[in-house]
């Protein structure tokens, strides 16, 4: 088993959930910035010229983040990510999609948007990037209301995938300074929390 | 439990998945053209205004659509929707989420940014929204050629909610007249087989 990573969001999610459970895995750095997910031997393994992808011993391939850690989770179950029991499972589920679709989707939209790198990816509609830049703060605000009632993680009592993405999200939006407004008190414990566990610097 | 639903391609969704089940639970309608998903007594439920939405027998609320199927699949887990064994169900998470970014999302691109019923919920760019209509034949044709070895359903030998998401993403397009390539032989094959399965029509 192998996994092709490189910089970006996608690939330190899979990283730090690799950090959490405690395993690694043989890699094959893909080098974004001279543009190898575009090349034609990447888009054998994947046509969308996307990373992470984790190639199985049998040559089976695993395409998007989440996909591979819940594989990863299937074959690690220990300490589980995706939530202990029915309910704990679908909270896990609907915040990690929550966070995603919300607020790493909002900063996605600005960065795709506006960036020189995505030119390619999307058609590129600079005043809607912008829009979105500006929706970012309200999605946080949010976030920190949904978080009133004093629980530690975004998914309830445990660690879970939800926090690993919208703490990937809190990292990106500080790459592209974006801004996250000072007073959340309840996001900003939660980050604190986040920020201390040692899968935060997974290389 | 009940489910709060109404029209629109996500309650959709779980609809079919429920007949797949064989499983049928109490709903509450939910008016979308009445705006009753920004009600403030539907907000309390689903602070972002969406359905559909589960409420279990305790008060707890599970939203997004894919976080309610999962829930549904722990408490009927046959036939199983999300896959069969592990690589089966890393295979289902991939597809469904890969069908739900690039088809449906780019379809709901479109809607999003030209329907006047969307004009709230982001900041309109039509030429955004147009751009991305023009994209989605293109989701299609990519569809179509990951399909070209023959499998009958989307991520593999088994009718699975990546097929449900597809499919309505299908149903969508054709709503808002999206061209959709009538020169699609994989596609066209499995979107008979789908449609031809009685929860198509799942009320």
């Amino acid at each position: 088993m192998k996994l092709y990573c490189g910089v970006g969001p996608n690939s330190y999610r899979v990283r730090i959930f690799m950090a959490e459970k405690g395993v690694d895995l043989p890699r094959v750095e893909v080098d974004l910035f001279k543009g190898e997910h575009k090349f034609p031997e990447f888009l054998k393994l994947n046509s969308l010229g996307q990373i992470p992808v984790l190639m199985l011993d049998d040559g089976t391939v695993i395409t998007e983040s989440v996909a591979i850690c819940r594989y990863l989770e299937e074959l690690n179950p220990e300490p589980p990510l995706f939530g202990r029991e029915p309910v704990g499972r679908a909270k896990v589920e609907m915040w990690n999609r929550r966070v995603e679709l919300q607020v790493m989707g909002t900063i996605g939209d600005y960065t795709f948007h506006t960036n020189e790198f995505f030119k390619d990816r999307v058609p590129q509609f600079p005043g809607f990037g912008e829009a979105q830049k500006l929706n970012v703060p309200r999605k946080w605000e949010w976030l920190d209301r949904e978080m009133a009632d004093g629980r530690p993680f975004i998914a309830g009592e445990q660690f879970s995938i939800a926090d690993i993405t919208a703490g990937v999200a809190a990292w990106l939006g500080e790459f592209f300074e974006i801004e996250r407004p000072a007073s959340l008190p309840n996001v900003n414990r939660w980050l604190e929390r986040v920020r201390s566990r040692p899968s935060w610097n997974a290389q």
